[in-house]
């Protein structure tokens, strides 16, 4: 089977990964008409949510692209099936506009915030999947094993904290996003531990 | 005559392919206002047309960006001409969120499947054409002519495919999509069989 | 002074040409809502002038793209008055979605052309200014000067082409292509020629 | 602690400058229908506050892709917390179509003036952190410290700038870009001075 180079992925990953970044600032729609001052600072700040799902999408997107890139950097190849793998996990990717559109507009609807982490937990499980094939089938440079357990670790806890993310979505929507909070608040304190252990 | 890198060309491939396939999204409108959840449910499955054609279109593109890949893994340099079917080919990639556009909203006028099936083909046609060429002029890495061999058949199938959904959609628009999963079928089989084989 | 490395000043180049020219495709837009077949027959051919454009305009730009490169196969580094006009390049090649709109929408009127030769007329301008700049300052890899030669005689013959057609924008609407159809037309034949010769 | 390369950075930097600057376009709407050619220009010219946010705009973004090129032309490898630095960076960038949409339409408005600087002033800001971490850490190549003092005077400069326009957005919005054009300008002469000097 041809195993193939992995810069040509890295390209496209790239490229989706900084369009669907980009337009997620098209779902903020500026203010068309002329109006006084005052008139459009309160336009802005209505604008408070889809503010709020820019910054949080754009910065989870790139927490992705920093797994994806991480992941990259221990891989040596692909071949066909990670190929589509990646294919499968960018069409997740690109899809995040839609959804953060969702989130923007009907922020405490169970249905857009089932749509919003159903879409985030389905990127964290195929990033996990090609991972975990891409060890099997030792396509992993073979430096440090450890820091592949850590990095597989990782990318598991991102899945579980996007469905915990989902039933909550169910349970109390209003205080859906607070699993993720605690998942970041976590990881934050386990690496300022972990540095000054060293 | 001038042969230059072909780094450049897939660079300016891998961009339009990226933002061809995530323009797509953009055919996904987003509810826009508050809605009650059952009816914003009611919404996003009323968008199910567009899920399916979003969906099908982002991986055939894949598929065709796959083959661009591969075909290109083999290449060593091109020429003037081989950069114009370049570009004719990535015209037509471009053209994909406009067919996808309506196929989403139409999917079963024969008008809409022959625009849509038709932009396959010129994509299909065009890649056929840039490998024979390569090949003639001897533009290949020289490794192992079977497998030179087996891409020229694959993407011939292609092209095939794409001409029968094409015919089918004439003929019975509600199962123009059938020769393409039979092709997608096939292919899968015939892997399984291949890889078993050694 | 520094000299910096062409590779990223290529990366934003390649970035926005694959980009303005997929944008091409936001100007056709998809027929709405539910027809019968001819109604959307008649809709798709009532798009011709905005298809036209975009086939036209894409190939136009995909020249110019063509042209970038070939000018940087050459080029062995930048300062930064190259970056600026390179910057300036690609502004006048990111406004090409809006010329497009405007030829598409407005094919006979001497505004409407005026506005899209006179664009590219700037890129062609700008592409032989960075050109002479980058070959006075030697920061030409030194191969075969009478390529180079040839080249800027290639870009030169591109600014007169579009002057020529702005020209005809005035004096007569209805025939403003023509001057770029022949210039199209002489330099395949003057191709064919020099193989012929050699 | 990882070290990553920067290729990838680099290329989801260049993706997302690339897109920002080229979605400016779709800022200026194309005149929709059949119109006089006289009623043609006067709806384009129209477009003039526009056109000169749409040109200004994509030439400080071209600066920012050009200081961020150079910060990178000299930094051997990121950590973590760089490319966090990096996506909020991007982030801001990636603002700028928003940004420049409210100044396009409301050029006179104290509101839309802090938007706007406030957006430059951020991305000013976070590459001056990424600039001075890069440097505290050692992640820099070590060649010519006194360029390296010069690069971090640009960007703190440009920071003050960008700050003194939000004040005089306050004061005195008609002329708000003024200490931006005295910057430019400042900049222009101490090039030419110190080339001469040499």
């Amino acid at each position: 089977m041809v195993t193939l180079g992995k810069s040509r992925i890295e390209a496209l990953s790239d490229g989706v990964f900084a369009i669907a970044m980009t337009l997620l600032v098209l779902k903020l729609e500026v203010p068309e008409h002329q109006h006084s001052n005052d008139e459009m600072l309160a336009q802005i700040l209505a604008l408070r949510p889809q503010f709020l799902t820019y910054v949080v999408t754009f910065l989870i997107a790139g927490g992705f692209w920093f797994l994806h890139h991480l992941t990259f950097h221990f891989i040596r190849h692909v071949n066909a099936f990670l190929v589509w793998v990646n294919l499968l996990y960018l069409m997740f990717v690109s899809l995040l506009p839609f959804s953060a559109g969702l989130m923007g507009h009907l922020q405490k609807h169970p249905v857009s915030q089932l749509f919003y982490f159903g879409n985030m937990l389905a990127i964290a499980l195929l990033l996990n999947l090609h991972w975990h094939y891409a060890r099997r089938k030792d396509f992993i440079v073979d430096t440090d094993p450890e820091e592949a357990t850590r990095i597989g670790y990782r990318l598991g806890l991102t899945a579980v904290a996007f469905s915990i993310c989902m039933v909550s979505a169910v349970l109390s929507p209003d205080y859906s996003w607070v699993p993720l909070w605690l998942f970041v608040f976590g990881f934050l304190i386990e690496r300022v531990r972990r540095r000054r252990r060293r």
